[in-house]
């Protein structure tokens, strides 16, 4: 009956969106539809999950339960399709005008646009770059899966994101080619007063390396209920509020771009709702792999195609804080042991940092920079004559239950998604307050 | 030593590939990587499939031998990657183009194109029809993998290639549009004298018809070794002579969409023709459902883009009549058991029509048409007592076995192969001095 509304809802908003900013409407009725589809099919499709052998066991529950995995390949296919829906609508301008044009188009005619038509932003002459990014997408559910289901190795996944981007880089070279970035108006006389520079091929190197880095950092910041799809939201949302910025306060320049990286936003953060719920503590499903790969992507993606990929990193500090911070265990200067999840204890039903225990005497200089940062309360460390003998897990998610725990799972969850939402709204603010002033301008105002 | 050879030769074709037919000559080098590249795969990759449970029994072989399933997702994906690194070569002239124009091209610039580059006959401006085709193709790469995980049923995989048409036929409608059909010229004076009809929404079920078709008609036609990689590649080569004939015959105007279409069906010529080494007799891989619909979607896409569909219903006759034959079973005119794979004899290794038992008496009329089609060769009925209790089970397969056999499987797979080759090859001939009687005219000259 609700689902009969909410339905309802969507259709109307997608029929009666116009306007400059219809393609937000439409996207926003499809997130409705993606919700309530994915609310029915993920229950339906889970136990298949678990009977064919893809399930895990909840650490971090009395008695372990075994939760169906890798649910998050619904949440994508489910996305995936909604937005093969979406292209008529996305393109709906561009469909009217070529048909009162009048039938078949030949090679290179280009319908021209009215002035009524040119106030539908969506860029129309970007079906290749929508497709691309599709593309793109599916090809890292595919190898999500191929992860997920034949547990690659560590050296082997983390470079799966780069060869799900070669379409995108691909069609990016193709269709747009601009790979020239602005320089700060402060250093621009180390650079012959050129206020751009042309990065040429690095410039794919380096969104390769976007490309590589979102999807790994939110598989990496993972093991807690809710913590993979809460993130994936929180950045969602993030991304959203800096769209809003531009729609509010930009020219219509910078409109283009913004109404592109919203219109595949909005529906995604409709099924990552529907995941999270499910995903929310005590977890009914675990999302995989897949997931957090797909939302990493999805980032990168409309970070790449908007133009935006520095600020999209700003909404990812506590991801690259997680990463920084691991450096230590994950090159053992430190010795990591397999799992580095909180600890669960049984007994009280909280979450605890979990510790690394040194049998062997560590580096002496480690040792000092351990307890440098056990004074600076980010470390929890245990000394035993006159030896470090133990230390908290080098992860963001230890490091929360060393200032605030412990604490139940759900609160440690809700502890890190608070701390990723306000670093983001203050990088935020940051980016269109201190950026122009470093950049000479904000292309807020400014089309870059 | 050879893998380097051929690989070189491949590099030496994609380079100094140029003219007319450059895409041609890209394509061919891309087949040879194709073919490599997957040949190194599949042994390497084969054993981690059984390893996780996707393995079938071969029922056609002393003792039933253990063989990895669902390897076709092995080629479908190196198919797909090797395609994405054709976008750039594809679209060359295109680039060139670009370029020499001078960097970032704004909403709506098409870049003009001199005499020299009109050359180059891939259709530059249907980057979105190629990336359109890609996304069909990984979708119905995901839900075979779908099918071939959770053995889907009939009732819901049947349908599942027209899902993954879905951003073929949305794309078709953005960009394309064209949704009319030539009418015979002996028909046309019923028709007010038009040369073509405007068929609107029902050329778009048409179209879905035919992505369903092809898929799961390659699907039916199958269970012997190398039965299933063989019609793909028989199917594939037949496409390619009727590309053939428009490049040496057909004007300049006929080009572009046959191209189109070699260049999308020779890499999956090269994929295939190693997954064929693999699953010919004796098999050492499966294909799984999921290279029967990837290749069926392969040749519905072509057609569907090189607007030659009906042509290419021409190459699927022995499918087609395979499809009625079964109907008196599938419709259970006729009691249909489970399997209906031929009879393997142990004693003398030779595969021998399987046959359908009747318990009871079916319907005399029913008898009366089985009666008459044992006379006219088309089935091998036991009768006892004036009554029909048994008969060859209705598959073109069984009836290859009532007419040649018993053979051996990979004589029976031969026969198969070479009954798709001819009846293709006849019907090519007849597409192209039948077809021009029928129409009027035939499009190898003039263009539709």
């Amino acid at each position: 009956m609700l689902q009969l509304l909410v339905i309802s809802i969507a259709i109307a908003a997608i029929a009666l969106s116009s306007g400059a900013f219809n393609a937000l409407w439409t996207a926003s009725g499809f997130a409705l539809i993606g919700y309530v589809v994915t609310d029915s099919l993920i229950p339906k499709l889970a136990p298949f999950f678990t009977a064919k052998g893809l399930f895990g066991k909840d650490m971090s529950k009395v008695g372990k339960p075994v939760i169906p995995e890798t649910i998050g390949a619904i949440t994508a296919t489910s996305y995936l399709f909604l937005m093969f829906f979406f292209i008529p609508f996305a393109f709906y301008k561009y469909l009217v005008v070529a048909t009162v044009g009048g039938g078949e188009r030949g090679a290179g005619e280009v319908p021209s646009l009215g002035s009524d038509d040119q106030l539908a932003l969506f860029p129309h002459d970007k079906l290749a770059g929508f497709l691309s990014a599709m593309l793109c997408l599916e090809s890292i559910l595919l190898l999500g899966l191929a992860d997920d289901f034949f547990d690659l190795r560590w050296r082997h996944k983390f470079f799966l994101p780069a060869i799900a981007a070669i379409p995108l880089l691909v069609v990016y070279y193709v269709d747009f080619g601009v790979t020239h970035v602005l320089i700060p108006s402060w250093l621009q006389h180390h650079f012959k007063d050129q206020t751009t520079i042309e990065l040429g091929w690095l410039y794919y190197v380096y969104m390769g390396s976007v490309a590589i880095f979102c999807p790994n950092s939110i598989n990496i910041l993972a093991g807690v209920n809710g913590l993979e799809t809460g993130q994936a939201v929180v950045i969602t949302v993030l991304l959203l509020l800096n769209d809003l910025c531009y729609f509010v306060f930009g020219s219509q320049q910078t409109w283009e771009s913004h109404i592109f990286s919203a219109s595949l936003l909005i529906p995604f953060l409709g099924v990552s709702l529907t995941l999270f719920k499910y995903n929310w503590y005590p977890a009914r499903v675990f999302v995989g792999d897949t997931y957090c790969y797909f939302a990493g992507m999805v980032f990168a993606v409309v970070g790449i195609q908007g133009h935006f990929s520095k600020t999209l990193l700003l909404f990812f500090i506590p991801q690259i804080f997680n990463f920084i911070y691991s450096v230590p265990q994950l090159f053992n200067l430190v010795p990591c042991p397999r799992h580095r999840l909180p600890r669960f204890n049984e007994k009280d039903g909280l979450m605890y940092p979990s510790h690394a225990v040194f049998e062997k005497q560590l580096n002496p200089m480690v040792e000092k920079a351990m307890v440098v940062l056990s004074k600076l309360k980010l470390l929890e460390i245990v000394q035993r004559e006159g030896r470090v003998v133990e230390s908290s897990n080098f992860t963001l998610i230890n490091l929360a239950l060393v200032w605030f725990g412990p604490l139940r799972e759900d609160s440690l969850c809700a502890v890190l998604l608070l701390l990723q939402f306000t670093i983001g709204l203050v990088a935020l603010l940051a980016r269109h307050t201190i950026g122009p002033w470093l950049y000479g301008y904000d292309n807020l105002f400014f089309s870059a």
